[in-house]
């Protein structure tokens, strides 16, 4: 990947995808190797949302690069509120960091942000859009588990709202990956981004429930239905609990079947299964780290410091 | 110490004590040799409560062994407040970092955290529980003061709900230490502590007033007695008051008594005590630097790469 | 600079000033050169009210040093909830770290704060005080586009709130600098500030409208006029929009006009300013980096290990 920024899983080429995990696969290998590799660098940590795994993933990633970060803090804690344009503050940071990685809860921003500063910008997040570096280490668990072509993923839960679904979804058009999606009717894929995985050509399928499509998927990635998105408690505990798995339903399933999960979660996905083969949810998370590794060492470059 | 976690004081021998005490002086004398000692790793720290300097001194005894740290953030800023169990937070932390300093309101907590993972985890308090860490650095300053054989130390002040008291009166039945403890009816110290106590052979005494053990004490740790213990404020202020100490009531201390406390202070300790040779309560706090980085050494072990 | 802490301004003379400067001008032009200076050392931020670019440059600043840094939190997360006062505070930390920054709402805290430690102390604002770190990235910033003798500076807006004011106001009188206070009558600089700007020789006007001294200045100093200063929000739209500027009323200013700017800032500058040669309000805050940086090196001195 020789790109400034990056903003959406969309800008990503199949080539550019194996080329970023491809060496995180060799920084999982032998991490030692990079422990060095960029001293003196600094990454700035921007997150206008809350956030545990993406930004603790991104910290110790840079650190394990041997480099440091700053972390802009929490919104109450920062410039922010006393009514900062992000254009400005953006702008400000790429005086004292080499990159910026940025959440925030409007969909576009990080693009904006991009355009204001010359220090690379990673997206990690911007509204209901994109979220490619989740993408990214979650296309490397699916590689590591199950290979990337002649697969079934099945994609489950609240497909509406879900920016990582978004992000990953536009990603597998570059595989040979048929794309199953499973949801209640109010939370489907968004009208643009079936739309999209039209045009590419994707292999698509729409369902209301797991139980007939379960027994020919490779991978099942779970995500949360959250409760805001529901008017009324009962209605939400009723669509909730119908896209639930739990080890007994997973008896159904191919025995070498992968379960993914972006995490949090809360009750999508029972305990009984964390102990099953097929709970693959913290090792995903853990791939956060040598990918985010890869994606900084690309990012920085040979300009890091 | 060769353990994989540091949950209670309770677990910690007399021998344990004495190597991390040692090593801690060690640091102490020197510590520009250990500043490169584990670089590379990285110290997670997941504070659920509020913390100065048991953050702030695992953040830099960390730094100070050339590792790096990475703060989960506050719990409004991180994924518990999206409904993320403990078990799981952990989980997914021990993939960025080589140990886990827990802080977490629940009793308990530290010990079921540390079932769910690989890495070392360092209970920095659990709820009313224990904190063993601050335990290790209050034997340190008492050894540094009045050596750690035949004394008479007295513990006043909250002796139900502290937290840094229990794990002290634990420890302490490790060697040859006359406990008189000092408080409110109220504020006793609770059932199963005294029985555990009476359980290890101590010698231990109960007061409701300070006066006529004052002479005989070697060392007086005090503690904080909290407002929000008592439904009414001027109960508060009556108890409270007949618990504080100043430089004139000192006069009938020994020459050299040590008096302690793990801070925050409110008003237990009047400033005017801060000038006397008694006060070793920040030098108290200041130990916990080479203490926690002589445990963190232990706890990383070889393994730190 | 052979001082122990930097409380305000006025503490600096002439020659203190250019040889932070000048230093800092060394770092800017070859900062690998300071990347590994102070490996080992750790500054400990401890800010009371929020902060972006103030904190983010201290931090960052430490950093491209070799050195690191510990963050004492939000006051939310910090025993000062707890009831702990800021000499105790201090007086831990200073166990921790090598040097203190220090933010407080109060004025003379940063003195107070200094009076109880021995590690150098930095005022980085203390209330309607100083913050006199900011002084020297401003005149950094004057003295790369304008030089530093015989110039015309208008300073314009919250002059009687805004600390950036009075620090650099004091530091100026160090120089042949003409000085014009631009205000509305209420945000006039306060009569103890217009006195020592007397006692000092300064050459001192105050206008209530930019117009008429516009076309004179070589810098234009711009500061926000905070909302919450005005019991009413019409008279503060009305007093607020006097005191902004655009891109065509910098038509009457001479070519090579400076403008600066604290930052934040919310309505006081129009973006379209952003892309006019006069606009030096970003590089002003990325000045902070070799700035503080040079400061840093100054009181950490031969001292850090």
């Amino acid at each position: 990947m020789r790109q400034d920024h990056l903003i959406t899983a969309t800008q990503l080429s199949r080539a550019d995808i194996e080329t970023v995990l491809d060496q995180a696969a060799e920084i999982a290998a032998d991490p030692q190797a990079w422990a060095e590799s960029h001293f003196g660098s600094v990454l700035a940590l921007c997150f206008f949302e809350p956030s545990t795994r993406t930004k603790m993933s991104f910290d110790t990633a840079m650190k394990r690069l041997g480099g440091t970060t700053t972390d802009m803090g929490t919104v109450e804690s920062s410039s922010v509120k006393k009514g900062e344009s992000l254009a400005d503050t953006v702008r400000v940071i790429e005086g004292y960091a080499d990159a910026i990685v940025l959440r925030h809860p409007s969909e576009g921003s990080a693009q904006m942000a991009s355009e204001f500063v010359d220090v690379p910008v990673i997206n990690a997040g911007d509204g209901a859009g994109q979220h490619p570096s989740q993408t990214l280490l979650d296309l490397y668990t699916i590689r590591e588990n199950a290979g990337l072509d002649d697969l079934s993923i099945g994609i489950m839960g609240d497909l509406k709202y879900g920016r990582t679904v978004h992000s990953l979804a536009d990603a597998l058009t570059n595989f040979d990956i048929r794309q199953h999606f499973i949801s209640p009717e109010s939370l489907r894929l968004p009208r643009n981004v079936r739309y999209d995985l039209h045009e590419a050509g994707a292999q698509v399928r729409e369902h209301t429930e797991l139980d007939g499509v379960l027994p020919e998927l490779d991978v099942l990635y779970v995500t949360r239905i959250q409760r805001e998105r529901f008017p009324d408690e009962s209605e939400y505990r009723k669509i909730a609990g119908e896209y639930q798995i739990d080890a007994d339903l997973l008896s159904e399933a191919k025995e070498n079947l992968t379960v993914m999960h972006p995490l949090p979660r809360v009750d999508e996905i029972a305990p009984d299964v964390d102990k099953t083969t097929h709970a693959k949810y913290f090792e995903q998370a853990h791939n956060g780290l040598p990918v985010r590794m890869a994606l900084l060492d690309s990012l920085l470059g040979g300009d890091d410091k």
